[in-house]
């Protein structure tokens, strides 16, 4: 159990007792969930267990009762990028496919990369034509490009988009034959298991946000079923990350900002999550087990450290783009956050962020130097976050008040019905304080008339809304929850 | 940084500045070395700091700069193990080496595997006489198995024994042409890089202790240089840890103590070993840069996590054998501080360990079944715990203080000076209220003059001496302060 430090308050002394309790069905045996167990005087067998364990009659009305974690090696330290030649030779890579965006292939990082395969004597290639935000599109095009040229493996440079499209590369590279549709999440695609070993994959993040250097998950839109969707699987995962803080020195302040948000959502959403054992259909084969299977004990840690983190050095990176200390620690929350949420999963402010910023009304977010609408990934994000978690704290209210905890709110007077309040209001706070953030959807452009079409553009992200805790299973009244978070995020 | 839940007390204040300011040389950049750098007329450039990272002279006299964390997959759940042949099916392999001991052979655990292989239709052979404590000629003599199976994937079901000799049947039969000693650590060995890659590994362990299911370790007996010593690399580490509680109710309740107690020094000693960052020579290539590398902000995670878990939960799993929650508790534990000391390191308990059990006088430990002296590693481990952490609070009073607390020492008012004389306390008395343990290497049989031969025999251990914080760099002094501390463990 992911035992915190809480001071020995009485709302402390709560919440430890509800972590103590809230993975109760996995880690303590199911066999002997009756609390008076120990006072049988027949304790059970393991054949009580087996029974128990073993002969259940359909797995798809069972609840999950393992939970797995992967992550990618990560290397984390000022200067590492130049070591990424080496990696390639030590992996005898001898025809390696470099992956960037035209704005990235101008950076230090790099350079970096290709002097360090050039040392070596690898033979490579650039593929420097990433689109922003992915579409289906962008993402064959890529495909296509990889495959004549085959290469046994793959090194990313850039931001989330770079490191999602150069999965999707490896992946139809080592599955030539695949239709584009076979591992896209169901029900928009067929969400097939990756049962092959990609190729090696190594991912040198140059913004401190998507995480995406250690998790399974590959994001874009699907332009055809207008709707932003993904492939996500474990064996999806870069083989390596490098996360050097030099490289993301060269983010303007606005894209710390916005990149930062991300990181404090994948952080709390991972953390709020149902909990891994309360996820249904329990899979029958360990390869279909989900990635984003919900909070467990070792999401947790990082989780929690990486929201700890944002919130002490977010602000500071945004401010003084000479603070690089802050810089190295958000790059660090952000793959610690990463880990946790690609293995536990995010759920609604994610869900509903992908028809915030493929309808966008026509916002150009400040700082953003483009020459086209955009509303950044964790500005949509964001935006309804504090809506959310005063939505889902009934959930769990012990979990909310440790994250409002982490904004510095003195929780140990604060009732256990008031923390989705509390932590509504630390974030609000919290993103006033950042500066340049909209206060709800009204700044991005949305009115009340718009909320409709945004509900319906959250109701296909089956994957991360079924990790939303205390959101209905039942379609209507899923639609008037999601209706009413929007209106809520309206304006604040 | 690992930004600890501290209470505002002037200690926490203090240990909060101090984590701070632990890992400053690489999470901030070295080129703002200087704490005015902010009042600089010009801001470091691009430049400088390429010129600072790439053109530094002598690698061998430099600090490390960089951390890398790598551990196995694991997955969590109790009957986790029945899938274990579906593993080996999704991953196509048609030749599994099942590797276990002659009492492990007999359990569940094993029946369970058996009869995944079995169900998937897969090729499989047994080697069930691992030595618990390898010795060379043991491994060897696995080794010397598996080679002319030619497995395409191990499976390793038992505990640490059966786990390490499992890696390196693995690494042997990748290297068949490679001499024993080629990747032994050095000085012993030659200590030479893993740069192949290894076959699928699965560890399922059966024990809650080693952590070896997410470790790039392997340890044996040397026994021509009558040494204790390993083989280290990070790609030594299974592909897949299966933790199922179901598997560690079998353990009597001195091997779960003694387990834990190795659970209970692995996080201790990677929470205090030295940062990463005073970790020299710095490597010249990332694949030559150690798994015990010193602590780092990610291994602190793990190590704390697991050290309060232990104290919570091994009083109960020993004292209960019904405790089913503790029990599983105590296996995450173990999990998680493998995963801190497999990329933190262990040190001094654990350097002077390997001698105080090979050079055993005779003692038998209660509860372990077996017709000769034994002193289970755990007890080796913990015996001189007490002694190491007074020695070693001076170099970083506030994480010997935060230990302390995991203890549940209110450490509010404790002074930084007593922080080693504090947790030296709080681990006597955990050693002393868990039942059943040696109260000092007196009880183990030795005597005040065995304490040369135990000194020469830790000497050796260079790997994990060197990351011994305040362990002196010359010799006579470091024989002296090795001395001072068996001195110490005699008797408390």
């Amino acid at each position: 159990m992911v035992s915190l430090r809480i001071p020995p308050s009485a709302a402390g002394r709560a919440r430890n007792l509800l972590r103590t309790v809230q993975y109760t069905h996995p880690p303590s045996c199911p066999c002997h969930a009756n609390p008076n167990h120990h006072h049988h005087h027949r304790s059970p067998t393991l054949a009580d267990h087996v029974r128990r364990h073993m002969g259940a009659p359909d797995p798809s009305r069972q609840k999950e009762y393992a939970f797995e974690m992967a992550a990618s090696s990560i290397r984390f330290g000022p200067g590492a990028t130049k070591e990424v030649g080496m990696d390639f030779a030590n992996m005898k890579a001898k025809r390696v496919c470099i992956v960037t965006d035209q704005n990235v292939s101008k950076l230090d990082a790099m350079k970096q990369a290709v002097e360090g395969l050039t040392r070596e004597g690898i033979e490579f290639t650039v593929f420097d034509k990433v689109r922003v935000e992915p579409k289906d599109s962008s993402v064959k095009e890529a495909i296509a490009f990889a495959k004549p040229y085959n290469p046994d493996a793959f090194l990313a440079v850039g931001g989330g988009s770079v490191i999602d499209t150069a999965k999707l590369m490896n992946l139809y590279t080592v599955y030539p034959d695949a239709d584009f549709l076979d591992f896209v999440n169901a029900p928009l695609g067929k969400g097939l298991p990756v049962d092959r070993a990609l190729k090696p994959l190594v991912a040198v993040p140059t913004t401190a946000g998507t995480g995406s250097e250690t998790t399974g998950t590959a994001i874009f839109d699907l332009v055809s079923k207008k709707a932003k969707t993904g492939i996500a699987h474990r064996n999806l995962k870069p083989t390596l990350g490098i996360c050097d803080p030099i490289n993301t020195r060269t983010m303007p302040s606005a894209v710390h900002a916005a990149s930062g948000l991300d990181v404090l959502c994948h952080s709390l959403e991972s953390w709020t999550a149902i909990p891994y054992n309360e996820r249904t259909p329990r899979p029958t084969n360990p390869i279909n087990r989900p990635a984003y299977q919900g909070a467990n004990p070792i999401s947790d840690i990082f989780s929690l450290q990486a929201l700890r983190s944002t919130v002490k050095y977010l602000p500071r990176a945004v401010r003084d783009p000479d603070d690089f200390e802050a810089q190295s620690q958000m790059l660090l929350a952000a793959t610690l956050a990463g880990v946790g949420f690609g293995n536990a999963g995010v759920h609604l402010c994610h869900g509903m962020s992908y028809p915030i910023s493929s309808q966008n009304p026509g916002y150009q977010h400040a700082g953003y130097e483009v020459d086209y609408p955009i509303i950044p990934h964790g500005v949509s994000v964001a935006v309804t976050a504090p809506a959310v978690f005063r939505f889902t704290a009934a959930s769990n209210p012990d979990r909310h008040l440790a994250a409002a905890e982490a904004f510095g709110v003195d929780i140990s007077t604060v009732k256990r019905e008031s923390a989705g309040e509390v932590l509504g209001e630390a974030l609000a706070n919290f993103l006033m304080e950042l500066g340049g953030q909209p206060r709800g959807l009204k700044d991005l452009g949305f009115q009340a008339g718009d909320i409709e079409s945004l509900v319906e553009g959250t109701i296909p992200q089956k994957r991360v809304l079924a990790l939303a805790p205390t959101l209905s299973d039942e379609l209507e009244a899923e639609r008037a929850e999601l209706r009413g978070l929007l209106e809520q995020s309206l304006e604040y």
